[in-house]
């Protein structure tokens, strides 16, 4: 008998799970699959769990590896989730509250089973096999639809009591601001620096037709291209950005900051605009942070998960 | 031989350094003595450790205290201080780059010797003893001259990489603002919600002459007893403040807030107003946090110097 564990880590977003089934032996470790299912929200997402379940003992078995030689499985969920498992709402896959893990738990016998935000999860992922790798702290975050965020302390995701650590993108950055934030408060970074918010940024300033449809790739290939309308909405978006950064980094002081999201593929123009911001409203020992781009796309919420649990087993 | 051990902790600051000692036995634990000894700035403060180390002999041989008994020693410095006992910079000491710790070893045979922030501290010790009794997870907030801040979780400081974690001080708050910061950035809360902060938006808005000296607490007095200009210059402080705390949650997520220093002491009037601003601003899962007034006042930073010491012998 091999003296082989696995771990799974399964990352369910709104539309697809992604999960990775990883194997460890004393002479090794390797990702040994990873694969996507479809989310299925009828009924309040109800079959999530067991479709996860179903699919993890299916690849089992095309593998041939035995199922009740997983030592544990990550979670990553797209909502607010504290460290006992709890998920408060999971507005995107039709949750009210519950106990992931103790749900899980009713229909597999994997000894440990955690979960954990999906924007924290990837933080750990990217910490581990990403662009976080040689850090412990890190602050990661998710410029995409949202900014999302993740906290990294001593090498474990800070959770927060009520898992709501890390909610980069509701940070407070223009308090005058009208227009109304997914969260319902107003002025939160996520107006401004994500995806949307540099389109919302861009229509405002630059004469782009009303009836055209314009993405956040388009406005930054224009700005890097020399536009400076393009570029003054860039500007605009990652000041935000490089002010609510400072911010966070009086808060938790952070070794380095990785940049992840669609948004993140922009890379460097992006970062040097984030740095000036950030190094003009940081006080000096704060200053000169390193900024990194994330590198594992969207593989890095099961490898979250999967870190997540063979830091617990 | 009685089964005691003794604790020390020495809170260093500008003018003075505040000190405890505290014993610990199986069957019971107490303060045995608090004091204070001047702060000796001279020649770049090289004799303060000294200093320190003679007042804790002299209260030991005046209490009958053996000197060798004393398991460890806490040491609280006003300026960022790594986990290793690394100072920075400590401007108000005279303190260039100093590993505090080891400066302290030279002297004493006192086995633990650690260090932390002032403020870091001070959160430490309201957590033990004071308003954030029962929290194992909080942000203290101290509204002095400046604005300071502590961030505990699980019961442990988070110091951060460079130790200036918790520096809510120095959050941007008004990026548009031209007056200049202690920390040379612009716009930072201290600005706006420390004592000085309180007196520089009132005299903005008030019909105060230029010649009168006037207080925060004087400010804060005529709002309670009903002048609306006085009101409305508490309001724009806390409103920031509010913000900043709002923002602050957004990264970690805190069971209680805990307000210090020296403007605290308005007690539920600044706090209704921290309160409204705050939830106005936070999303909803971060919404009625609880907020206290600390109880400890210039006693907070030696017992959080003890109760890092005792935590780690």
């Amino acid at each position: 008998m091999k003296d082989v564990l696995y771990y799974a880590g399964a990352d369910i977003g709104g539309t697809g799970v992604k999960l990775g089934l990883y194997e460890k032996s004393e002479t090794g470790e390797a990702l040994v699959y990873k694969w996507e299912i479809p989310t299925d929200r009828r009924d309040n997402g109800k079959s999530i769990l067991n479709d996860v379940d179903d699919s993890i003992k299916k690849v089992c078995a095309d593998k041939e590896i035995d199922y009740k030689m997983i030592a544990g499985l990550g979670i990553g969920v797209p909502g607010p989730v504290n460290e006992d498992g709890v998920v408060y709402e999971c507005v995107n896959l039709g949750w009210k509250k519950v106990n992931v893990c103790s749900k899980y738990r009713e229909i597999s016998d994997i000894p440990v089973i955690m979960a954990g935000n999906d924007a924290n999860i990837s933080a750990l992922g990217e910490m581990w096999k990403g662009g976080g790798k040689g850090a412990s702290s890190l602050v990661m975050v998710t410029l995409g639809t949202g900014v999302g965020g993740g906290i990294i302390i001593d090498g474990r995701i800070h959770p927060g009591i009520n898992g709501a650590a890390g909610e980069i993108g509701h940070i407070t950055v223009n308090p005058d601001e009208t227009a109304v934030c997914t969260c319902k408060s107003r002025g939160c970074l996520e107006q401004y620096s994500s995806a949307t918010g540099i389109v919302r940024i861009a229509r405002d300033i630059m004469n782009i037709p009303t009836d055209e449809e314009i993405s956040a790739k388009t406005i930054i290939d224009r700005a890097k291209a020399g536009d400076a309308l393009a570029d003054k909405a860039v500007d605009i978006a990652m000041r935000y950005l490089g002010i609510a950064l400072s911010n966070v980094a009086c808060v938790t002081d952070p070794q380095v900051f990785v940049i992840g999201g669609g948004v993140s593929a922009a890379g460097e123009f992006l970062i040097s605009k984030i740095e000036k911001y950030y190094n003009k409203y940081s006080m000096n020992t704060l200053k000169n942070k390193e900024f990194r781009i994330a590198t594992l796309g969207n593989d890095a919420g099961f490898y979250g998960c999967i870190k997540l649990v063979m830091d617990n087993s």
